[in-house]
């Protein structure tokens, strides 16, 4: 059984209830707790010494990014976070001060976006510093923008610059809360996800969701200028474009909306966001499955970004 | 810094919002989310392999228990649970089997209270298994029971009997959802919690909360079984008594109410609960601290369970 199959089999057996609009396979499960014209997002999520972050990493930087997650988890839905509850769990002989310190850098960013952290539990977890963040949000009722609403025509759009996110990024990202929010509002958009595996690990999922595949225009895809260096400077095996498709933390948003709305939305982009890069970087196709249009034609890609040239 | 101070210091400067109506500091969060006639309780807690279970346990009991430990902090508020998110953090070469139990564990008992668990997280935490559990549920609006609550002169009440938890109980308790929300439907509540760390270690936050003390009658406070066999056995090296007040784990709720309530209570109590112990154990008195009134006096005691014989 792999991960894909066992996530399948335990999601079919969860119990569920009334208040549940949406569960488990989304950015957030989408419940309805009875608020006049809002629904509630609810979604967890950890960070863990020596796989999201090192020993070495400040404090700060890791309460932020274990925040930051939740937080681009949210945006992904266009909702709006609310109130988040933190468990600890401290490796032995782990100082007041360093708790003090991921408090002050998730706390800064909790400020940010109006976030009130409500209950925080310790526990003890001998040899490495965890955290997990669960986090509750609202959006208008109906408005949560899932995966499942991709069309085949569509024109698929990505925020900001991918790849290379280990090089700092990954601490210190922006969730696209604000983006999110601004492009539900004013665009039909029809399904929507976070990148936190790279985009041919994540755009997989958004596919098999909405029953349809893609079409990526390699040219298109916007590379970001830490995994341009790390290809130039050589240390890493592989080129600029697959650290782009695979390199995964990049915490941007993936979504589609009606083709006839890209180039409208390219437009109020720039005016709105000058800061922030939004590229159309393919289209939604019928069938399923994963493409890459490039000079030479169309290849099959997989979720490790292996390029099936033909 | 002690472990009480930094909880201080962190809990005074999180941040807030208009939604928090009780935050940091009792059984779970209290907030007005503009679901009419109700508020929501928001909590996160964890298990952690070598602590709150053994690497024997079955992955069944642990998923149970992981579960159990959040259902009993909603009913200290007397609320209703309503939605569970699950980060499981995995050891190197777990087998998708356990994953499968743990779960079936959970289910279980989300099923028995009508939880939906609406999504998980899963992430590597190398060494050992940990499970935390983020746990939304609701309550009519104003009916939360806080620990802030009692009133010199109240009688302090616990269900269930304690210590010894260990030798089982510890992994099977029955969160005391269904008689939590019966006393708040029927009594004035004055202040109530659950039972985690030993009636020793938890009054004093009660009474800290209220801003009154307590004194406990030695006679009434009723003794596991668990804990007298143990005693009788010699194989701990403190009395029953001492493992009542301190071996923690008990998940039984503690809650006071005005005194003239208290043989009402044990009376619709025996007729509602007649499988459930309900003792009397004491009084809230004004000024702080903790007594212990036996057969040769009263005398002072610490939240380690530790009698100062005058």
């Amino acid at each position: 059984m792999n991960e894909f199959e066992l996530i399948a089999q335990l999601t079919r057996e969860l119990p569920t209830n009334a208040a549940v609009h949406t569960g488990p396979g989304d950015d957030c499960a989408v419940l309805d707790l009875d608020v006049p014209g809002q629904q509630l997002l609810f979604k967890t999520d950890a960070v863990v010494e020596g796989i999201h972050f090192e020993k070495t990493t400040a404090p700060e930087r890791i309460g932020r990014k274990a925040l930051a997650r939740s937080l681009s988890d949210i945006a992904a839905m266009a909702g709006t976070p609310v109130a988040a509850v933190i468990t600890l769990g401290l490796p032995e002989n782990f100082q007041p001060d360093s708790i003090i310190q991921i408090y002050a850098g998730l706390n800064q960013l909790a400020r940010q976006y109006g976030v009130a952290i409500v209950g925080g539990e310790t526990t003890t977890n001998p040899g490495r510093l965890l955290i997990s963040v669960a986090l509750l949000g609202r959006v208008a009722t109906g408005k949560a923008v899932l995966r499942t609403g991709a069309q085949a025509g569509d024109a698929l759009f990505v925020t900001g610059e991918l790849g290379g996110s280990r090089a700092g990024k990954h601490l210190d990202f922006t969730p696209r809360l604000t983006e999110a929010r601004w492009l539900a509002d004013h665009f039909p958009l029809h399904a929507m996800m976070d990148l936190s595996d790279g985009l041919a690990g994540d755009l997989p999922h958004l596919l098999r969701a909405s029953r349809v595949g893609a079409e990526l225009l390699k040219s298109a895809v916007p590379i970001s200028r830490a995994a341009r260096d790390r290809a130039r400077r050589g240390d890493a095996a592989r080129s600029a474009f697959a650290a782009a498709l695979t390199d995964g933390e990049d915490f941007e948003l993936l979504f589609t909306l009606p083709s006839h709305e890209a180039v409208p939305l390219l437009d109020a982009w720039k005016t709105r966001f000058p800061e922030l890069k939004l590229s159309c970087i393919g289209k939604i196709v019928p069938g399923a499955g994963l493409r890459l249009r490039d000079a030479t034609g169309v290849h099959p890609i997989t979720a490790h970004g292996y390029v099936h040239f033909s």
